[in-house]
């Protein structure tokens, strides 16, 4: 804003609301107005949350999600079938999954993909974690479910490559026609994928 | 989420984050898994700009602008040409008639319009302050910038008429094509206002 329309507080905390993904300088803008006007009922409560957030979130040793008790919820509920490993790339996919709600199996986070030209190599990753677990013993089953880019299939086989003499299953996510999907809009490598990997009706 | 997957802690934030305008439930709980990933850049200042925005947000008294004194920045600002009053429908509207940066000019804040199927009467509004402005004296001119809307000229009628008495010059802003925008997309109504209101080149 060319000049000063109103107090240096609420000028921060536009400012800060921009940086939140989702919202832009306009939306952090109309937001700050909209928390303002609900100040009881949402600026107050999202700021104590946010406070609370702050001093006690702590990711879990064990797994690498993001909780506020370590080790983490996913990994002490007794109730999963904690020899089954899902491996994913980053927290948001774990959630993701979990929405799905097919498995009922525990999740080790990597933090990433490897990206030798970022200079992100195996040391950076939580692969020395996943490898710890599963020589403990008590495992069956690794899932490797990182995105099907370039990187993410690289980290794959570098973890299969890793696991392979610790005698345990690993599989990965299908490749396919995603549900809802139309194939005229799907590129050749899902198509071929999903020609080859056809099934009996 | 089926199973809880983190803390409650974690969960309110994603929550509250997702009553935030221009954030779904999707965007909120990426929203927060960046905001804990940013932790001490991110989580913890804007919790703390919000606590404080809480604690020092109020209205101002005389134009109805958000700020965090009263009155405030706007009507306090001596450079700014007191004897002009911008009435807008909301804070959002003066924030963004100043980033015009073309008036020098103090604004008034109806804090809606007139709309009698949703029972928002004159009293509804804060056109009592608006005329208490005006009959101490010292105004030379009142810009209405309501909306373009039925309501708002409603409300523009509504204030015009209102005003009449008190010997002040009353404005609206002009209508016509948006600069930028194409005819063909245009409605009728703004074809004919511009039409009618040609300025000669």
């Amino acid at each position: 804003m060319a000049k000063r329309v109103t107090g240096p507080e609420i000028e921060k905390l536009i400012q800060l609301l921009a940086k939140v993904p989702g919202l832009g300088p306009r939306s952090a803008r109309r937001a700050a107005l909209h928390l303002i006007k609900k100040k009881d009922q949402l600026l107050g409560p999202l700021g104590s949350a946010m406070g609370e957030a702050y001093d006690k979130v702590k990711v879990c040793s064990r797994c690498g999600n993001v909780d506020t008790i370590d080790p983490c919820t996913v990994c002490t509920d007794d109730r999963r079938d904690q020899s089954v490993i899902i491996v994913v790339e980053d927290v948001s996919d774990l959630w993701a999954l979990e929405r799905a709600g097919v498995m009922n199996a525990a999740y080790h986070v990597l933090g990433g993909t490897l990206s030798p030209l970022d200079g992100v190599g195996p040391d950076d990753l939580n692969i020395k974690g996943l490898i710890d677990r599963v020589s403990e013993g008590g495992i069956k089953e690794i899932i490797i479910a990182v995105n099907a880019t370039v990187e993410g299939q690289t980290t794959a086989h570098y973890i299969t490559d890793r696991l392979a003499d610790l005698g345990v299953a690993i599989t990965r996510l299908a490749h396919g026609v995603p549900v809802g999907g139309e194939l005229d809009y799907l590129d050749e490598g899902t198509l071929s994928a999903a020609l080859r990997a056809r099934t009996a009706i």
